[in-house]
């Protein structure tokens, strides 16, 4: 059958990938795209990149325009997503881009988001080691899918092998991201001008403020942590798309490398877009751009006492709207792998 | 007075910004340049933005052609500026630009460069603060420096400060760095191409094999550190020029966050190249592109235990030629800010 | 029927992009790969982006590993094919991505590549308009084509409906390209280098030498032009994909501006990659990144007499992959847009 | 004597690169400075890269703040310099950066601009050559000048010499410009963001709207042009700074080359800041990223029966700050030069 499907936000970068890999998917028609001040235009006027959906034109975002399809994503600023959500049928499959559903702490919430939880829905990377299987079984049997933050799932795919197989410390993990500017969405914000962004690399959200690290705990824990500490920071460097994600973590005192890289292999042995590369061998974005692909390279450092995670994610693929369809295929018991390029756009 | 200089390796990205520097020094004469391959053209053949120099032309690399001149600076290739130097006269101030002369470790050496350890020259960071005094001290007697490795003096100035004041421990600190391409000189290898380096962000040297950690390991034991340990990760980012580091170490238990920040204020009070911005600020490369500034921001992050230095440094000129330049400033009694320009060209 | 392709070149940026889209094309089976030094090797270690053919590695390129295919693209440097095409069988179709196979006139071929002319093979852009139908016409019906230089066909495809509805003068016909580096290949040259290629616009081939040159003049001639003139200069910007190419012609005198615009919609109504965009509207190359579309916009400037033609490519898809695919779907007779992405991948 | 200096629109990227200027310059002391929305901010906290100014707090643009100084520079959004202008001392040096005083004529403004034209200044590029003399000798007698647009005045430096000599035609000439975003200064657009910037070649203006067009045929006039006409499209690139302009103009039949080449020759012997490169070299941006130079490189196309001529310029410096000092350095008898980079920071 196909389903038919609504995106809320697409006239956003999230809203525009998620309707870019549909357009390739076999059983998804996308019937009805919505958007906020540009209600009214053809979608191509706003995203003149997506060619083929000449026919369409944004609608306004409510519940009434979304109601009457199989799928809805969407793919709204945070805190918009949550009254939206709650007038849709229960048997709708509705995947949240945003971040209203991602926590399922309210403390977490609270501290970095403020008020109004709006309590956590199943969480959208299936390749996420948990203690008992993968977050793969719990997306088989949801009709609410939370897709995750693009810099939190890049730094969790990356950690939670070594946390699940007792190889790394959960304490004093660090992760240090370069990231492109289109994670930040369209807004325009001075420090988001291309003048600013060329040629320059900017940290921001420093010092343990930014909102993905209790999403990146809360992953941790699912594999095995209690209660895990990280140092996080971000700089945003001039490329619109990509996360190359460093992350380092102590070795258990006795560990061996072979056991560590053996952590990461098993983890993700046989899966499509979670990929660890061989001994010596590390990412860089380009290598998954447009993709939704994660590629992992792994070293240990003996001398510093610490493994490093190389990670290279699209932000916008695997860290968004790839991460979406790819539950929302899991959710509907279609092939998993349906519709999502795994070759990136290089160079 | 006026000193007369030679600039050896005048092709490449160092030679030709420490000519770009020289050219606004009312000390200096830059009266010879030379270079390898392209010895016999006119320099404004391949630097063409040092529209000062049309008049010189580039000679062979000997020491016959280097001698004669009060002041001498080697940007050559690792390996190359040992026998040339050996060759200048003792009098004569040389600074070489290249690592043959960092590294007082043969241990070090012999590890991270293999062969024919040269000894150690005088480091060129003058800002580094060292049990007694700074590093300033040692340079005004010399007529050797070594000029620094640009990611090593980068993390060194981030990192020394907390070490000299006990505030962070010096085990288990953890650099990354955003760097641009120029840092790996005019190499023609395939990752450096423009279609390589554009729309992508690529770590190189993982899991502690890079040659700047022992040079960042010296500079940490003149602080006081005994045996510090690092993990270290540079990722080529799509900018010419620019180091972000971002450098984090453990907080040495019951230190407050006031001690923590007076620790680096101590250190670099009245420094007019290594500023610490105010809490809750911090750098990007673009503010200090073409200056010999580096410009820091501190966050102590309490949950992960550790606090954060965001370090943004020009490559080419604090991390190499301006290094380089003020540091002669100083072997030569000049005024130390000579020549060196405090603000960066932004946007 | 599936068929059997070869790719050889596999290693270069046209061959890896030929693969990236063979990798979605359900009649195409990739079967070889060849390279020249990289021969031996994994693809994927070469080409990391390539996720879908970790089954591959690199052979030799000769004629013997290539036979036995139904299909065979070349991705050769220019004066390689000619000897390698010669001993492939007749009913094997070809397609070669280099230049050798391009013109038809011995004369320009001398001029601006020298010796040895291998004669002309069916051009590979199927929506250039001819004086009767289009160059599709002629692709139905052959087993030798050869893929267009990128800027070539872009500037073609931008003023052939002009020259063939007779509303613009071949005369003093003027183009300059924003091109990215990607379209020099994967060459170790220093002016390609990053650090040399961002924050740069650089200019090359100026004055009438560039090899597109007499290539872009026979196109124009299958529009009915008898002896075109162009000024034609292409500059590196700093993308790693894309081509933005501003042509302009002199209005023929009493042509009104609706008469204009009609000449270039009727030429692509109906064209799935070749778009004309509404009165006002003009691409950008992020709307077509990784994309076979060809998007173009149109203004009449009064005052200057002249049309200017705005066109946005990628260099490695519609310019080079892209049309070499659709040229082979054509002879073939499968349904032309079989295996091509056309909207972009933006931002 | 030292010359007190206020600049109004500080926090701007004009008046930004004012500053940087005026911090080497040995005669001006920056006193004051204004902005709009940041009034009350150190001047540090907008523009972190002006280290030499970390004593100024940004004030109210009005004119009482910006009276009693000897030097004001005005960086104002178009529109808003006329009235602030015409409550300053008419002994006062003014410098307007915006548009609203370089079009001699009212049916240009009216065009281009809308009501309300306030007349003409000075303008301010000295170099442009003149039916007798060059602009320079205007700017020595005045104490209002217009500051150029950036892109008509690297337009107008390209083509003037060929008018003034009589070697090219006025009519149908054609420039296309690849320029950097910063030109667009700190405007929150959306098709300004970095992740629209960032891999993509943007044309904007297109077809004979751009409000340079009117100056640059001004400058043409000046340089004895009577009607001349020119087809103008700029094309923003994913670099901060810089434009390069390619401008082509039918020869006069009749020219042979070296009379073209001596064109240009003559018109810049001795210049400082605007110099014609060696036959067959061209410039990069690059080359003059920060510097007060144009870089010309020039080829006669004899089969397009065209010259060529290449123009590399940072819109920031030559394009408007540096201008704009060089122009008050004239107004005010000093040495043209001072203060004034000539070399660019490349790579």
């Amino acid at each position: 059958m196909t389903y038919s499907v609504a995106v809320s936000g697409a006239s956003g970068y999230a809203g525009g990938e998620i309707l870019r890999l549909l357009a390739d998917h076999p059983d998804f028609e996308v019937r009805t795209v919505t958007a906020h001040s540009n209600a009214g235009q053809p979608l191509v006027a706003v995203q003149p990149h997506l060619r083929a959906y000449t026919h369409l034109t944004l609608q306004e975002t409510t519940p009434e325009v979304l109601s009457g399809h199989d799928v809805v994503f969407l793919a709204l600023p945070h805190g918009a997503s949550g009254a939206v959500a709650a007038a849709l049928p229960d048997d709708t499959l509705v995947i949240d881009c945003g971040a209203d559903h991602r926590l399922e702490s309210s403390t977490d919430w609270a501290r970095f988001y403020g008020a109004d939880h709006h309590g956590a829905w199943t969480y959208g990377v299936p390749e996420l080691p948990r203690l008992s299987g993968t977050q793969r079984d719990r997306l088989a049997k949801t009709r609410r899918i939370a897709a995750p933050g693009c810099n939190a799932s890049t730094v969790a795919l990356s950690l939670a092998p070594g946390i699940r197989a007792g190889v790394i410390e959960e304490h004093d993990l660090v992760s240090v991201l370069a990231v492109g500017p289109s994670g930040a969405g369209k807004s325009l914000k001075a420090h988001l001008l291309g003048a600013e962004i060329l040629g320059s690399a900017n940290p921001y959200a420093v010092g343990g403020v930014h909102r993905h690290i209790p999403e990146i705990q809360q992953a941790l824990r699912w594999a095995g942590a209690d209660r895990p500490t990280i140092s996080f920071t971000p700089v945003i460097v001039p490329m619109s798309r990509g996360i190359l994600a460093t992350s380092t973590a102590r070795l258990v005192p006795g560990t061996d490398a072979a056991a560590v890289r053996r952590a990461w292999e098993d983890a993700y042995a046989g899966e499509p877009f979670v990929q660890l590369l061989p001994e010596g061998q590390f990412p860089k974005t380009a290598d998954v751009v447009g993709a939704n692909t994660a590629l992992l390279g792994l070293a240990v450092d003996e001398q510093a006492g610490r493994v490093v995670v190389i990670a290279a994610v699209d932000n916008l693929v695997k860290g968004t709207a790839g991460a979406a369809v790819q539950s929302a295929n899991i959710a509907l018991g279609l092939t998993e792998t349906t519709g999502l390029p795994v070759n990136g756009v290089a160079p």
